[in-house]
């Protein structure tokens, strides 16, 4: 049985709150719910993890290489775009990490086209909202 | 029951010939096959369109408006990072289009980070080889 | 009399079917009969091509070479911002080229401001929609 | 009756004077009596405004406002490529505006390439000489 | 007996039409026949391929490949500067590939002085006319 | 009693005119009374002065020297981007300047969010409306 | 009665400690009492947040959004420049949020010439010392 | 005998009033003196123009062509960095101009290291002070 | 007797983990082991702190102030590039920091090139693995 | 007789000794022996200087103008991407000049990829090793 | 009586042999010529240095420290916009030094525009042909 | 016993002449002797090069590696930050070297902050005066 981790990154727990034209009407608790349902159909089990602190996140990272974790979703949020960090965090561990945004963010301001954290992620899922982290786990329980 | 374009941009038809290193050993048969099995199985049809031509993925991606299409799935290689009027093709029929690329391009060549067609895209999918495809086929068959 | 090549780059054939708000609702085929009977009213020849291949669009330009006509009058869409090749065609051929873009190319995205294929035209017509060809027709014409 | 706005920028009324390889040895007396005759047979009232001050432009935009003017012909000159006041000058009245520049600026030195001026213009016309005024202005007449 | 492809883009065929100045008075008919007597000295066969179509050039390389010919004399012409799909062509296939530019790219406008395309060829040989296929086509055919 | 310039550049005079979306619809007369009644209130005497001329805003800058005034709220408008001339101006004279802007510049265009002025000037106030002068006036009156 | 939120970042807690040549000689509880004082001839509640952690400046944003809190003054200290995530922050509140620099950031190093988080900001106050949270607290009590 | 326009930008009129770090603590009369004895000493006759708007600037320019003068020296100030319109002035005339800067543009702000104006003049005088104006007439007074 | 602070950023604590051919194959403990040693063989005391928080860095900068620390050896690790906020810490105390980085980060990805740190600093060394550490140490000791 | 000067820059009487990946295995005597052969057969005298100072390779190229040598094959080592010096060295003289690269510097660090002397080249032979001196030497000899 | 080092940088030496458009057709003996007339009129002693090396130039700055001259007039030829060693040499000795440069460099190529010494002069004359050095010796002979 | 090259770069033999601000008051004399003092009690010996000329310190690595010498203190003054040949000097030979900066670059003008040297060295130690030496003395003395 496979051990995820879901981890999600500043602001991602306010989605649903405010700017539906991004994000849509539902809300984090509704995504925990959705990706828990898929783990269980998986058969696997998944680590729910999200903080506004880059620190915590990599504290979340190197605690998923402690515990024998198999596999992180992880959506950065703003963190995506300059943290040199979170990119040495996920380059340390031999976790493979799909890194997920909801939004299509190439589609929003320009200082969100370019992902520092992607290139030490196995790959990148962008643009299906709530979806993208469904189609995350399902690589990483395969 | 739903029609999907699978729409492949230069070289990636010499998939698997000789890089192996970056994107594995099967051939683009392989890939061609694979797709119409999980075609098949989600119960949609696929059209496979390869060129080395931009111009010939823009008729392409007109004619699957002209033939009322349900959803593409595009690997526009190396016209994903300068082509305009590719962008433009996407953007101006209504048809729902996912970008796929087998290799992290993230992690390549600086060149390769920015895609000037996936903002024209509804979502974007990297990294995950052959798989991609069956992922993107997936979220347009429902 | 005249003869006036009216070349047109990729997807200004779809012009009117679906970014209404940039382009108008009138139709590539509206826009090829005005052109038609201004080009009678003004007693010339006018010889229509599209393509959305860019090397499609040079051989015309060196076809027009060859058929010895007078004018071109040219849309290259989204090879604007990118084409040497469109360029070096222009200046490799002593016809005078009046290039046309229907919408006002400054006011959209930063991408469009600049033209790679102005600087071999004689002059360039910005932002009067179906009209800039029919100016840059008079202007040939005389 | 249209009453349209012939407003010329810095050291176009020195035109002819010196730089004949670019502009040609006609006068900005030439100029505008060209447009004058134009104007006549187009049914058109016309008021020139030619000020090497980039303030005196604008006044004169701002002026053509306040006297109900439908339309304004503008070279801004060399303000052109950096004048943000201009731009607001012109987005700041309902007044449709065509940007004029009589060389190919795209063909000059790289400062030129760009506008600061013309996304607030409804359209651009460059590289037909004194004839540019002419076409602007007939479009404004209609 | 070696196999070499002489592969030429966009606007070659137009040589010596018009910019004198830049590529002498030869036509490419000239640089034909003279590439052609030297293979015959060398006793290596030659395959011209022109094309203005960059997806022409790209299945001429492929075709190339299934051929198993033994080398490429290219001059990607315009598509040098921008084409990345070009250098993925050259780079996905094994035959050696020599990238020559019969003016000297460096003297000339600032975006003809980077090649896209050099950084998957063997080498590059720039400035030396009609001579440079010749000095391409002796090391290759040794 | 304090002196205080208001000093307004371009098109600031037309506020209220158009842009409703980005500054409201008061107009330019009601932000003179609004500043008027602040300064009755404070006891101090404030001289307005508005124009479009770059030059006449630095000859308002010099004169206030001449006059002894005791600062100057300064809303540079579109020069506040590229006016070097300016920047000196403030910097010539011992007069505090405080530098305002009614929309908040940082959420306009890209060309708007660098000020060459405000670095020359005590403090900047941006995005409050007209009440943005009022709060600048309140601390030059202290 | 409102309810303001003053939040301060990294190293704002140490003002008046050394750089006096930049912030004056007063210190961070001076600054606090000023602040509680004007808030009580205001009539309104503040609730004072310093950290030296993003992660917990965007916590404290949230708990605002959760507490119903009318106003957010903030000074994002060296985090100004590069957040994403703190511009996020604010973007997904409705609470009118003010940012506030003690110094004026534009007459120091380029890096904090621009802001990062002003544009999901109401307004920006600059250059104002410790007054600076006065006139934006002013102006949230209104 | 020879006619000589001094030429002074924006702000030159307050040297010496409070930047004595930078220009001494010498005044414009007395730059305007020295300036005259010179001329008298050469047996050449000049005339004073200062302004602070760069349209005045491109007028004297203008007149001075009118006027038949036989030289400018020219101190544009602030307009130095970025004005086209200047620049365009001077390349219009066929008088000799000589650009001349009072302190070392070279060892102050970056924004002031570049000239646009200074390809149009014969030469450029930097970091001399007032000399450097006497320098200039006494190359144009030969 | 001197009090240094050993600080250690992201990351850190996974040294010897897994890029070895970076770091080489010693951990975070065997490096902490090595510190004290020289510590107490050149007398002075040494507190540790690691942290993935950037604002957990700043707060045992600011802690080392309040308990009069007499030096900082700092390797910021990601934080290094990007972090206004550390370099303002640093900046802020009156304790001599020297930065240290193991992994010679001139040799590595371009976005590890540029310190935005170390300008705060007294110095930097680079490259020397956990010698780096010792070697500040003593330089702080003295 | 042709009289040709071979000249080194930097570092190439190393080549051969250490970074063999890139240069292979043969010395720079190997490469003067093989030119001298070379000379010989084209009954061409043949002058070598190499020198690490850019100084002494201006002097060599003025030499071999004094001199009257007939061209220069030239490969200017780590000099050929910064030094204006050296190209203006090949362009204060007559001799037709061929600069030579052993390895393709299109493929290696980016810094490598423009070239500051090419431009004042006759032409550049990029990428065959040795060979590339003997290509360069025949074209200067014929 | 003063002595001043007159220093000239690479290729300089061959002025008036080659590009008689640039710098017309004196050679570098009859400038030498015409600032030893001059010096002698001045009652100065001049000591020429020409060099194509670098480093020469710098230890001709240092002799002339050692020597206790008064002055160096300075053409740092195509080392003026690279060279942060001879910035560096200028600064390190208290020696008044005074750029020439005999074309104007702001109208030749970009590279040329920016100087990297001058920051360390007084001052930089530009354009003037020999007659510059003149200038620049009587200024130090003062 | 260890035999290393002190190898020196243009102006630091000044040191100590004139930016004392910068450097301190102690001479490049004092230098030579601490580190002579510092290599006797180390048994190791040392050579000293220092040159303003850049190919004599590619010479004196050369000569090191001919000589069979053990290490290289290397600081290249002004040629850091452009200089490709030393970095293919350094990169060229195996011995191992550190790059030395008396002054913390880092806190000195921008194009300071850049070394294109250092990447072929072994590690960099900047900021610590005479220290640095000894500090790199020791490391390749053991």
């Amino acid at each position: 049985m496979k051990h995820i981790l879901i981890l999600n990154g500043p602001n991602i727990n306010f989605t649903g709150l405010r700017e539906k034209g991004v994000y849509g009407s539902q809300t984090f608790d509704d995504l925990t719910k959705m990706i828990q349902t898929e783990a269980d159909q998986l058969g696997c089990q998944v680590r729910f993890v999200q903080s506004n602190h880059e620190g915590a996140l990599i504290d979340a990272i190197q605690q998923a290489y402690l515990d024998h974790l198999d596999g992180i979703v992880f959506n950065p949020g703003g963190y995506t775009h300059t943290s040199v960090a979170l990119h040495d965090a996920i380059a340390s561990v031999p976790i493979p990490t799909i890194e997920v945004h909801m939004s299509n963010i190439h589609a929003r301001e320009s200082f969100r086209h370019v992902s520092m954290t992607a290139s030490a992620c196995r790959g990148q899922i962008v643009g299906f909202g709530f979806r993208g982290y469904l189609m995350a786990l399902r690589e990483l329980a395969q």
